[in-house]
């Protein structure tokens, strides 16, 4: 049994307990009680200590675009340009360091679990590679590396655009059908800390025909199927124009929404959509830093969470890499829009990025401090001039919209303490890491 | 002679430049020599050096509210109230706490220079202080405590609406008329670290007939001319219909605009507004993380730049202080109106939080690293998970887009060290010193 005792600790109601003792056994939170003095060989959690963050939608490698993407300016389309430029010079064994990093990175951000929604499956002309899941292994290697855990979203990438071949950088996404996605996907093995699950890239890139059995495919094995949904209005045209129905609609005709499904952005939606994705319980995964980045627009997600869609957050492109900005900005960006304050409590926005994000990856059993859930746990210091003045009433509403990824001193996860005072127990030197991983796939 | 060679500096190009040598004269930049081996007795600047950043936009006490005034939802106007009590407890010397342990933590952030838009003069009663200008004075000598310049922006601020009076906690903030406004001002004395400015509240809290008046002080003086403009849709309604017209159209016709006025927020604007504001070489304030607060919306800051206005940023209501994040929020938040990318580059944002803050507020012999400049340098350390991964040709782009308050290392201000290491020099224990002066004024 290990004890840590929290000065704070976020139970999951509006506000904050005091003093509150969590005792793990193996992986997994065995006791919680609030209000208690720390026992002697408890060590002590000072801060507000969170469940751990879940990260719902990521592609690691996007991380050696940061910065070097804002020279361009343009659109996502020529965004777009720049990240196959890296995707084209990937190798499973550099796209293992650059995850390992990238993971270490977010782990250093409070998070437990990563989304990684990973198209990056074969060699440059689009040859199965000797082990044709190389690259998912060396993703879930990279994320035991870091010592958090990932779904593995293994992401179907058929088509260039609606009757369109997959052309130059985009050949290596590509399996050439659905059913040898399926084949190939069929082969790789979770483990304690990873999980298997399903992507349809997007509308765009999955021919009508084959997303049934993509959706097939999750559906029999219970696992989370994820999927970009109306990033940008060109996506929503040329679906309307192939298929006379919006991206959701032809998603919902082929058996891809549903309680295990997440639609990634989900940024251009008609009142029909919403009600689709709620209807079906389909969640929703906000990326605002990133839809920001890449000029999407701002997507509908109270309106979405108000129609039965969970709501979860990623950083997705890595522009920045800090949940509490993600999850703060779903507020703000909506505040933009609206002109309206207050559209989720600082609660309804750490459930997002805990509990939402864990149950979106198929790990129902983590993102609560509670008996039963696995031992992840993230604290926030308040000793920074960000948090200074911060008091017990408001003290969750201090953290999320104050906060920012440098504030979080200690992560534990599946009972295992991977970050101590801001740094990494498992990666020694992160940053080097990265700058190390990104100097091998930069072209 | 005191010398710093940074690793990296930024000259005002649009890439940084490497191993420069900086020269010091007192308070001024005597030589600057790029491409030189650093030789002995020059301290090491490690990282990206910038000059000092100008948070152009600041109401110190506002610090006490963050986080606090997330938990009630509502609007502009409902937080307006939550503020309000705030003000009503501030006494001269509790707001010089507040403002000293404020602008300390702008100084570890990177800021050289605020821009205090003032408006609390006087007892809750509305009455005078036994010194008139007690609340003005503490802080600038709050700024001189934590080691940076300020201008005082002494607020104009005399009714509660078009034709309303003053009422409750905004008694406080009245002077009467415009003419006990000036005479009130004309007593305050600057000092090497500080400078007098005015501000006209809003069209909202001076009324049509007063604003002249206040122009002509500030034009006299040649000193700096502030105001909230348009901030919400509601105060252009009231305008309307006051006036007939918009409340820039309403300040041309008063003499405030011109090449030292600035217009602050700027949200709401028609295309003739734009024009006026352009035309007149009126500056344009952005705040976006205060916009994106309270729910303002998203301003035109590349039409008004377009126009002519220059640009430059504030923290506002200290939401977060990060001037980084404020310079791109612009760009960000102007993607998600325009779908496009690539609206400012990262030098033009840069110039915003420098040299166009340090012009704004009167001080155009700063915000450059150049010969005769008032040395002010801030250094981005770049050996966070943040920046690790940069390179030189993108540099500029990793610190703006990617760099975050906590990874400034070193601040020069005028020629003096205050931030050394990411610890304030002058004042110890920066949290500390905030939590005690917000435990003072929280109502």
């Amino acid at each position: 049994m290990t004890l840590y005792h929290a000065d704070w600790a976020w139970l999951g109601g509006e506000e904050v307990a005091a003093r509150t003792l969590i005792e793990i056994d193996g992986e997994r939170i065995a006791a919680v009680r609030a209000g208690v003095d720390r026992p002697a060989g408890a060590a002590r959690l000072a801060g507000v200590t969170l469940p751990g963050l879940a990260n719902a939608h990521s592609h690691a490698f996007h991380r050696a675009l940061r910065g070097r993407a804002q020279r361009s300016g343009g659109s996502f389309w020529t965004w777009r340009e720049d990240m196959y430029e890296i995707a084209a010079r990937l190798t499973p064994d550099s796209y293992r360091a650059l995850a390992r990093a990238t993971y270490a990175e977010m782990a250093l951000a409070g998070v437990a679990c990563v989304g990684e929604f990973h198209y990056v499956h074969h060699d440059a002309g689009g040859a199965r590679l000797a082990d044709p899941n190389a690259f998912g292994e060396a993703l879930i290697a990279a994320a035991a590396d870091a010592g958090i855990r990932i779904t593995l979203l293994d992401a179907c990438y058929l088509s260039g655009g609606f009757g369109e071949p997959l052309r130059g950088l985009q050949l290596r996404f590509g399996d050439g059908d659905a059913a040898a996605w399926a084949d190939r996907v069929s082969d790789l093995r979770g483990s304690t800390h990873a999980r298997i699950g399903a992507a349809i890239h997007s509308v765009r890139a999955v021919p009508a025909a084959q997303i049934g059995l993509v959706a097939a495919w999750a559906r029999e094995r219970e696992a989370p199927l994820h999927f970009h949904l109306s990033e940008q209005p060109a996506e929503n045209e040329a679906c309307r124009t192939a298929h006379g129905r919006t991206p959701a609609e032809l998603l919902d005709e082929h058996g891809a929404l549903g309680g295990r499904s997440c639609a990634v952005h989900a940024t251009h939606l008609s009142d029909g959509d919403v009600a689709l994705l709620g209807g079906s319980a389909t969640a929703t995964c906000m990326c605002p830093t990133t839809e920001r980045d890449l000029a999407d627009g701002i997507g509908r997600a109270r309106a979405l969470s108000d129609a039965g869609s969970a709501l979860c957050v990623g950083s997705d492109s890595h522009a920045v890499i800090d949940l509490f900005e993600e999850a703060r900005a779903v507020e703000l960006d909506e505040r933009l829009a609206s002109g309206q304050r207050g559209h989720w409590s600082a609660a309804g926005l750490l459930r997002a990025a805990t509990a939402g994000g864990h149950a979106a990856l198929g790990w129902p059993e983590a993102g609560r401090i509670e008996p039963g859930a696995l031992a992840d746990l993230t604290t926030v210091g308040l000793d920074s001039v960000r948090l200074a003045g911060a008091r017990p009433r408001t003290m969750l509403e201090a953290v999320l919209f104050g906060a920012s990824a440098p504030d979080v001193t200690e992560v534990v996860v599946g009972g295992r303490r991977i970050v101590a005072g801001g740094r990494h127990l498992l990666v020694e030197d992160v940053p080097r890491a990265l700058d190390a991983a990104i100097a091998e796939v930069i072209p």
